[in-house]
């Protein structure tokens, strides 16, 4: 077949996969990723070629793919979440360039931001921005402007990788921004292992966002001007006039 | 049953939805939403009692949503993309308050910023902003305010909503606006009936974004700084810096 195809997940669990998701799995040859990725649908998708890489190996594993797609294979390169957002659809399309072979087939996927939103309530229903908390591949300082920029046109954000091991302050780093901008008591919220063992959803303030223990499987929530808790969901409204 | 399904039917097509959408909109017993969306769906859950209400009369649809389930049946509430995102959710809550009764279930879907990014290559890869260019419920300052902002922190950015019948000129406002701050060359996508039939997807410059033709059909992207074409594609790269 000569084919990638990325394929965005969701967050973990077969339910929250799209039907063509689950059709490309199944109809693979190998299957490649971050190896937490790989064996939350090796037992769904047994009887394939597995291909696992560690978590700061991305180019290596994009590499492995298209090699491995151009030795005649049906190749699945599975993300968690969405296949473009903050995924691998776009460094598989960087290291092909402009060679024709192995054909790319993107396969979106529902990103945490949706699957997260829908734990909570309806967090995100008007305008909103979504920034990684990362600074593996971005300058921190690029990020502390997007948070300030953000907040200061009302937007709702959501928070992707909100710690690791390597950076446990960082939630609370951008907290401490945000709250030059932000009331204290401006509505957030955290879900933790989405469509996983271990799932929460907890609605709390920006002042308590600052403390609150976070950690690589947790997606953060702040709400814009007009969030309000409802019988203990975090609900936006569609606008800012009633209609 | 006495319950509310909200649930994101993705951008239209069958592949695109979901494992659990699909079985709640097996298993519901009424299926209500603007009537598009119901005809999108019909053919495929037969035999359910359908019931549809024009667009702008979101909270007459969400009061009936409501009031059907209360005598006793599951109903299923489409919205087309996600849920959440500029859906529904928000609103089904919001009309319930503090009533414990009918239980509420809001099903995420595949929102046109993941969907309509697969189709474009990868150009949402790193942070971005989602805003709407509809004024109906939202002061047009306001939304100018979001489009400066989201340029200025080099977020990319996706439009929903870039024109409708009432307001064909939003896009080129738009697009008027963020020439301010982003250069003409700067690498923009547009998506037309995403999973649809008529889909198409196109790559162009902001420039000649400012006098494309678009509808309620289309979803706009905005690439950041380093965005570019590869082999036609639009990608944006996963950060600032080569690992």
């Amino acid at each position: 077949m000569r084919k990638v195809i990325v394929v965005g997940i969701g967050p973990g669990n077969y339910e929250n996969m799209t039907i063509r998701a689950d059709a490309a799995l199944r109809h693979c040859d190998v299957i490649i990723g971050y190896h937490v990725y790989v064996e939350l649908v090796k037992e769904r998708y047994p009887g394939k070629e597995y291909i696992t890489t560690p978590m700061t190996k991305e180019v290596d594993r994009c590499r492995m793919a298209l090699e491995t797609a151009l030795t005649g294979k049906m190749v699945a390169m599975v993300c968690s979440g969405d296949s473009g957002i903050y995924g691998m659809a776009s460094l598989i399309y960087e290291l092909r360039g402009e060679a024709r072979e192995p054909e790319v087939e993107v396969i979106p996927g529902l990103t945490s931001a949706c699957s997260g939103a829908s734990l909570l309530g309806a967090p995100l229903t008007h305008d909103f921005a979504v920034i990684s908390l990362s600074d593996r591949l971005t300058p921190w300082d690029k990020i502390e402007k997007r948070l300030l920029s953000a907040a200061a046109a009302d937007l709702s954000i959501v928070l992707y990788n909100p710690a690791s091991h390597g950076r446990p302050d960082h939630l609370r780093n951008a907290c401490k921004i945000l709250l030059r901008k932000l009331p204290k008591n401006r509505i957030c919220g955290i879900c933790r292992n989405i469509g996983r063992a271990g799932e929460m959803a907890a609605v709390l303030t920006l002042e308590e966002l600052e403390n609150a223990n976070v950690d690589m499987f947790c997606t953060v929530f702040i709400g814009n001007a007009q969030t309000s808790v409802i019988d203990g969901k975090m609900i936006t409204p569609r606008g800012y006039r009633n209609v």
